[in-house]
This record gives C-alpha cells, sequence and structure tokens, in this order.
C-alpha cells in the first residue's frame, strides 16, 4: 500500500460542524467524510481502522463461544408487531413500504429477527445454549446527529444474541460477555469502566454499560472511590444523608413578592437551597402529578419513569399551567394539595424545618415538615446523583464523569421469547420460554473513542492494535537517485529491515492491550 | 468449531418456494433461511462460505490496485437528481423519508455517492487514476423475487469505481478488473464466460457481464463455436442469410379465413415461417409503429429499444387495436400501410416471394418483395440469435446455453461524471470530465452459482476454496471409550493427523483455482 496511491484526502481547515477532537481529526486526516447528516464513509484508511475493530471483536466472540451470522437489514413489521416495539419505537426507527405495499424497518437491533431464527430451529434443550452476534450496518434515525461518529443514523454495531434454559444460564452467558467486552475494549487501546445503566426501549433487568471515559461523552457516570460500584447517572443511585434534627415550629406563611425560583427564594429568605421542596408538576397519563425534590438536586425523568412505572408523563407546559389554574406556577407546594398523588424523592422522607411553595401568589411556606404538614403516597429515587454525594453500597464518596457508551449488554430474561413463543422443551418435556440476553458493541462510535482518547494537539495517536498501518516508510532525501534507486528495486528488503527495527522497537514499549479497565 | 454447538438447522423437506437446486440445498442444509420475500439470514455456515468469497475478491482487488472503503447505504435524494437516475430507477429503487421529511434511496448501487466523494477531493492529474470499492448489502425491490439469493431484494455486492484521466486510461482500468474478475470467478471454483452485454440502467458504452454456465439461469448466451465471441442474447448479433433469388412474381390476395398467427397462416398456405413477414404494432412514445421480424424469429425488446433509441415504447393492448381500427389486428401488414412508420429486422431487407397480412380480414398477401410493395424507414437488429446461426466475426456457429450473471463490469466513460461535474486539471491546466468504469459482483449470487454448478443428488460439492470448513472431523466408533478420551484429551493432535492425511489427499487432487475459463 503506498500512500500516493491511496485516497488520503486531508483537510487543512476543520468543517464547520465539527465540535469535538474524534470528529475533526478522523475527517481532517481524511478517514471518514460526511455525506449528510449523521451518513458518513469510510475511507480507505478509516476502513482500514474499523476491520481491525472487527478481528478483535471476532476473535474475543469465538474464543467465548460465540456463532457469527448475518442478518438482513430489512425486518417485517410483523414481527416487530409480536414484540410490540413497531409502535414503541417511534420515528426513531427508519421505514419503507415496498412495492407490494408491506411494511418493513430497518434494524435499529435485531431482537425479533433472531427470536423468530431461534423458535423456528431450536425445540430441545440439548440445543442450548446459544450465542450468536453479528456486524454490520444499523439504522436510528437520531432527532439531532452530531459529534461525527459518535452520535450517527447509519452505524457500524456488533450485536449478540444469547438463548439458555434458565436465569442462571442467562446469568452464566451475560458473564462470558462481559468478560469478552472488557478484552475488546482493553485491547482497541481504550481505558474503560463497565457501569450499571437503564434497559430503555431494549427491555430487560440487569444491564451494563461499557464506557469510555472522555470529556465529550454524552453520558455521565458515577462511580465509588472506595468499592467498585459505578453506574449511569440515569440509574446511580446514593446514600441520602439522615435528616438534622430539627425543633417543631410551627408552619409559617411568609411574603415572597415576585420570588418564584429555587435561587430567588433561598436567597430572599437565606435559606440554603437544600432545605427548599421543589414542587415539579407533571402530567402523567393525563392526570396531575406533583414531584418534590430537594431544591439542590435536579430531578432524572428516567428515575423518575421508572418510579411512576410508566413513560407516558411530562412537566407542565404553559397550556397546562392554564388550564389548570389551581396549581400556581412558582408557588406550588405540597401543603394543601388535597387529592393530588405526591411522589417524593427519599431525601425528603422525614425531613423538617423545609420551605415550600404556599399555593397562594407571592407567597411560601417555612419550618414545613414531611408527615405532619403533607403526605407523600410514593418515595422514590428521582434525582441525579453527584460528586460527593455518599455511595450506596460503601462509606466511600461518589466521582462523577464523562463517558461515551462503546457497548451494552442485557440480561433480557423472557422480554423477547415470551410474546414471540420462543420456547424449548425441558428435559422433563415441559415447554419453557429461553431465556435471552442481549449484548452491543458501536464499532464505528469505539474507533471516535479511542480517538477521543487518544490525540494530541498533532492529531491522531492510534493504537498499535487498531492503527491503520504498522508502519509508515518515509524516504527521505529522495532527491538522491540511490533512495530512489532502493525503492524501486528492494522495498521488500527496505521493508524487513524496517520491520525489524520496529519489532525491537515494540517490545520495548508496553503492548497496547496490557491495558486495564480502571 | 464443533458442529454440536453451531447453528446448522438442517431440513428433511424442500421448501415449497424452492423450485431450483442452490435455492433447495442451501436452504436444507443449514446455510440460508428466509425471512420474508427476497431476504435471507446467512447462518454460520453461509456466512463462511460469503467470507471465503469476499476473502478471494479482496485478494484480487488488492493485487488490481484497486482500494477498499465503505459507503453508506442511505443516499441523498439530491445526489441521485444530479444524475437523472432518481426519477428513472423507479419502484426498483427502496425509498424512505427520514423524520426531516428528507428522501433517501437505498443503495442499489454507488455511481453517484462515489461520484460526489471523487469530484470533491480529486482536482489534479496527478491524483489519477484511482480505483475504489466496497463490499456490503445492496437493495433492489424486485418484483418477483425467487430462486432464494439468485434473485432476492437485499443482497451482498462487491461494487468498485474507477476514475482515469481519458478513454485510455479507462480502457485499461477494466481490462484490468476484467482480468481480476476472471481470477475471482475461478478461483472461486466455477466455470465462467464472459460476455459482450448492455448496459441498462447504469449506462456507458462496453460492458461485459461474467456469466457461469446453469441450467437455471435466467440469462441465456449465444457464443461462437469457433471464435472467441460471446454476448448475452440481449445483444448477441448474427450474420443474416442472403435473401434467396426469387422470380419477380405479382403480389397476390388470398382468403385465409381465421388464419391470424403465424403457425396458422404458415400451416394454412404451406408456407415455411421463415417466409411470412410477421409484423408487430407498437406504440413509441404514443405513435403507432410497425416492428416487422422474420415469421420464425422472436423481436428482442432490449435491441428493439436501441434501434428505437429509446425506452418508452410498448405493444399494442387490446384498447390499442380498438382505439385504431385501421391496424386489423391478425391480418396487420406492411404492404399498404401508408403513413406508418416501419422498422424491419436486417434479415428482411431484400427479400421477396413473402407472405404478410392483407390490412383486410381473412385475407393475406404472398410474393410480397420489400423494396417493390413497401418500403421500411430503417433496418435494425431487432431479433434473439439462435443456436445455429452464424458467428457475426467469422464464419463458426452461434450455440446458446442458460448462465447466471455473477458480475459485470461497465466502461461508464463520462455518463457521470458530466452531469455531476467530476472534473479534473490536466497538465496544461485544462478541466476536463474523469472517465469512469464501474464494475460489480454479486456476492451472494456467486454463492448459489457455485451450488448450481457443483452439487449432486447427495446435496453440495463445496470447492475448497469457498468450503466453509477444509476438514468435518467425525469420531467414528464413538461408543467406545478410548475415542471420548482422544477427543477430549487430543483434539489437537487429531486435528494435525487428519490434516497431514488431507494435505496429501489435497496435493493430488488438482487445485479447485486451477479451473481456467471456458
Amino acid at each position: 500500500m503506498r500512500q500516493s496511491n491511496t485516497l488520503i484526502p486531508t483537510l487543512k481547515e476543520s468543517p464547520a460542524d465539527a465540535e469535538i477532537a474524534s470528529h475533526r481529526l478522523l475527517i481532517r486526516a481524511g478517514y471518514i467524510r460526511r455525506v449528510a447528516s449523521g451518513l458518513y464513509e469510510f475511507l480507505p484508511l478509516g476502513l482500514r481502522v474499523i476491520k481491525k475493530i472487527e478481528g478483535i471483536i471476532r476473535d474475543e466472540m469465538d474464543r467465548a463461544g460465540a456463532q457469527e451470522l448475518l442478518l438482513p437489514i430489512l425486518q417485517p413489521r410483523e414481527l416487530w408487531e409480536e414484540s410490540g416495539r413497531w409502535a414503541k419505537y417511534g420515528p426513531e426507527m427508519m421505514r419503507l413500504r415496498d412495492r407490494a405495499e408491506r411494511d418493513f424497518g430497518l434494524g435499529p437491533t435485531h431482537e425479533e429477527l433472531i427470536t423468530d431464527l431461534v423458535r423456528s430451529n431450536i425445540s430441545s434443550y440439548r440445543q442450548l445454549p446459544l450465542n450468536l452476534y453479528q456486524i454490520g450496518p444499523k439504522f436510528r434515525d437520531e432527532i439531532r446527529p452530531r459529534f461525527g461518529l459518535l452520535r450517527g443514523r447509519e452505524f457500524l454495531m456488533k450485536d449478540g444474541y444469547s438463548f439458555d434454559r434458565d436465569e442462571e444460564g442467562m446469568a452464566d452467558s451475560y458473564g462470558r460477555m462481559y468478560e469478552a467486552y472488557g478484552r475488546i475494549f482493553s485491547r482497541s487501546g481504550c481505558t474503560w469502566r463497565a457501569v450499571e445503566a437503564d434497559t430503555g426501549l431494549i427491555g430487560g433487568d440487569v444491564s451494563h454499560e461499557f464506557m469510555v471515559p472522555a470529556e465529550v461523552g454524552e453520558d455521565f457516570i458515577a462511580y465509588c472511590s472506595e468499592c467498585p460500584y459505578a453506574a449511569n447517572l440515569e440509574l446511580a443511585s446514593f446514600r441520602r444523608p439522615s435528616p438534622p434534627s430539627i425543633g417543631d415550629m410551627i408552619v409559617e406563611k411568609v411574603h415572597t413578592p415576585g420570588q418564584r425560583t429555587i435561587e430567588e427564594v433561598s436567597s430572599f429568605l437565606a435559606i440554603e437551597a437544600h432545605r427548599l421542596i421543589k414542587c415539579l408538576m407533571y402530567l402523567v397519563g393525563g392526570r396531575p402529578v406533583a414531584v418534590l425534590v430537594p431544591g439542590d438536586r435536579e430531578a432524572n425523568e428516567i428515575k423518575l419513569g421508572r418510579g411512576l412505572g410508566t413513560d407516558e408523563f411530562r412537566l407542565f407546559n404553559e397550556d397546562d399551567w392554564k388550564r389548570l389554574p389551581g396549581y400556581l406556577q412558582g408557588y406550588v407546594g405540597p401543603v394543601g394539595l388535597d387529592g393530588t398523588e405526591i411522589i417524593a424523592d427519599w431525601g425528603l422522607e422525614g425531613v423538617g424545618g423545609m420551605a415550600a411553595g404556599a399555593n397562594d401568589a407571592d407567597h411560601h411556606l417555612i419550618n414545613v415538615k414531611e408527615g405532619r404538614d403533607f403526605t407523600v403516597n410514593r418515595f422514590a429515587d428521582v434525582v441525579n446523583a453527584r460528586a460527593g454525594d455518599d455511595c450506596p453500597r460503601c462509606n466511600g464518596q461518589l466521582k462523577v464523569e464523562a463517558g461515551i457508551e462503546v457497548g451494552q449488554v442485557f440480561q433480557l430474561g423472557t422480554r423477547y421469547s415470551s410474546p414471540m413463543r420462543c420456547c424449548y422443551d425441558d428435559e422433563n418435556g415441559v415447554t419453557r420460554p429461553m431465556v435471552m440476553g442481549t449484548y452491543g458493541i458501536g464499532v464505528s462510535r469505539l474507533m471516535a473513542a479511542v480517538v477521543e482518547q487518544s490525540h494530541d494537539e498533532k492529531g491522531i495517536i492510534w493504537p498499535v492494535s487498531v492503527a491503520p498501518a504498522v508502519l509508515h516508510i518515509l524516504p527521505l532525501n529522495y532527491e538522491r537517485e540511490e533512495r530512489r534507486q532502493a525503492r524501486r528495486n528492494s522495498t521488500r528488503h527496505a521493508w524487513r529491515g524496517a520491520w525489524k527495527y520496529c519489532s525491537t522497537i515494540a517490545r520495548r514499549a508496553p503492548a497496547s492491550n496490557s491495558r486495564t479497565p480502571i
């Protein structure tokens, strides 16, 4: 491979939409090119990196006993209706209708297809466990594609699926994939962290994400400085401090003209923010629900959804406030909200001496006590953890960092096998649904994550294991005739010499796959 | 890889829709599975064959100096409008609209995308020639998907594109690809034939198809038994015999009650079919045109389209015959068709003593002579060649066989570079359009073609070069304890022994890549 014959269209200037290093550097160095929003071409150097990553994945998947296959991109609507995801996936799934007026989706993941394959061909406990994977393009119509390969609409993914007889078998398959994923990211030259994660649209109970720490990451991870606890901020729990003991002072109504936000009220009443009760009004399935969180905390809607047991909810909008004048924007509070369901974060359990809205214009209440002045229908974990919070598992404290999600593993259980009747007969002839796991790696995203972790002001520093080439021979002083002669006659000799030299160097340097998880 | 751990869902019965051997055997042996009409899954064994074929393709492409890259499947409508193919491709292109209401096509080929890539990055003659290829899924919404992998709607393809400074450079790139394609098909274990071909929706002037002869092939090839001439029947020409000299007998009108077809008239008048003039009525851009062919020949609409210089034409339908009563169905003939354009096959030039419709119910004319009794506006090659016809290049005779098209190469010229302004500056600073070639291989179709050529009543006989595995070790008499012990302890030793044995066998057998083109 000669540079002069290879399409490497380098750019002097960064593209206008490239906000982060991997996007900027991969385009400027001629690895990728943008075709349209969220759609990229992999040019010769970029594809070489992708193939190195794919090689590492195949190697580790084979080692873990998984089998590669290839499923079609077009997926019949009927299968997605069996799992209930045709309706649920919404506009993020790209869809088309063929000339015979049948509907297809472009696979964002392939649980339905693989479950259909397995239910049609596996019927006995003797044929399980089974672990199948593929590597290929996936499609998600992101509402806001950005950051180059990090959030594209057509991207390369490795997706794998395990089928077991029971929960124990699933846990075993899950463990093997978890181990293999760690090795894949280490061998690709990343530092990474596995964190507990939400299961989202895929479903299931237990899930871990593999995060590559990077400033530009769109995910946030809370992890303990003392123990192995780590979780996506969407899910991270923390131990709430015991409420300070406060004297039983009586509730008092104070005049707070024009003071609506936490900052305004806190400053006006000279009360610290965490002593205020923030009362957020939500419509849940069309019904108003008050969500209480400490004044210094951010509500987390993914946690809230879990607390509510539904994803059909939203914050009041301007119309809702007008339509329901009983709730007074800026002054709503839990005291006297009779008939309205109240959900509160655990951090408000047993608190006293708090300030809250008075449900009266320009007024707040002070000395409010939970349990005495208002009743919470349900406590739940509905706020984000933050750095310095107490670890839920030990006496350490949490730290928070940004990361790029490069992989996720799920214990699905029977989320797909039950509705789709993917069953087997056990030793006693009893028919049981298979117990599934699903495992994904963003292959093209991993390429970008490697660059985020490994670059400097001069450009990308590829780990050897995924570098597009191990050697780049530059004949210096090329104007001298003997050099040119050498290139013509003995490229092979030059290459051997250079390779020998580099192998020596490489033996001295730490191997890139000796990197270990954080 | 152990058979007991691998998903190989074999079937005892052939699927109902499997009409041909490759479809039947690949499904029955567990290589592929049908998901929906024209959509197939490649199961572990099938994917191994695909990867062997891809490996051969990559090897030969690299050897020929081509560079691999990867283009997105989703293609913006705007690019396809520049080439004019957004409208032209019709319902065979699958299309979708994204959530921002922008139109995309699912790539059936990638000329537009690659031309856009090259025009944006190449500007000097010093950067040419360039040869780029990719391997990946392609989409065509076939009106009648069938024959398993032979005519699918989502299939694997290798598509390549060359960019040169001039026609000479293009011919050179084309020649290199032609050679490489031959090696690829030979190494995959096929016998094959390269034939001259029509350029269809892709465009360009010169094209060859690579055909794998097989009874079930949907293409027909005419080839000379004496010289290298070979062409798709859509294009194959042949030398017409000189018209026999016939006395100048006067035209006579004969009564042929109820005799409409060639067979009926030929039998009723006791005149051989080739002495009849078949007069086909077409609507060409809304205008009636008479197309004359010898009575014993089939008109070929692809040739006719080339003769007419348009693809907007169709045979009269029932409505047309009613609407235009001047043309009398069953009795239309060239004599007296004043004002109607007449196109005739070269085989009718100078003929005399022919029978033809009399444009009068229940009557035909005999002793009709071209040039005396009617005037042809244009002669063209509009009929199919058939076995026994004279070769257009030598004194040999043509044979006809069925084949599966596994690859096609095109000299595109400036078909895309001119409308899309993909230009370079030459040595003198003059801006010129690049001269392109395009090259395709149906990867999944090739897998099926190999099976069509290489199977018997017991199943598939894989050529070693594409076999899913070279060795299959079966421990016989497995009930004996020492065999089981051997499997547990010394799989590696067993494998080495077996490999040594097989290598000996393989050295005695002809290597699969020693097969040569026909």
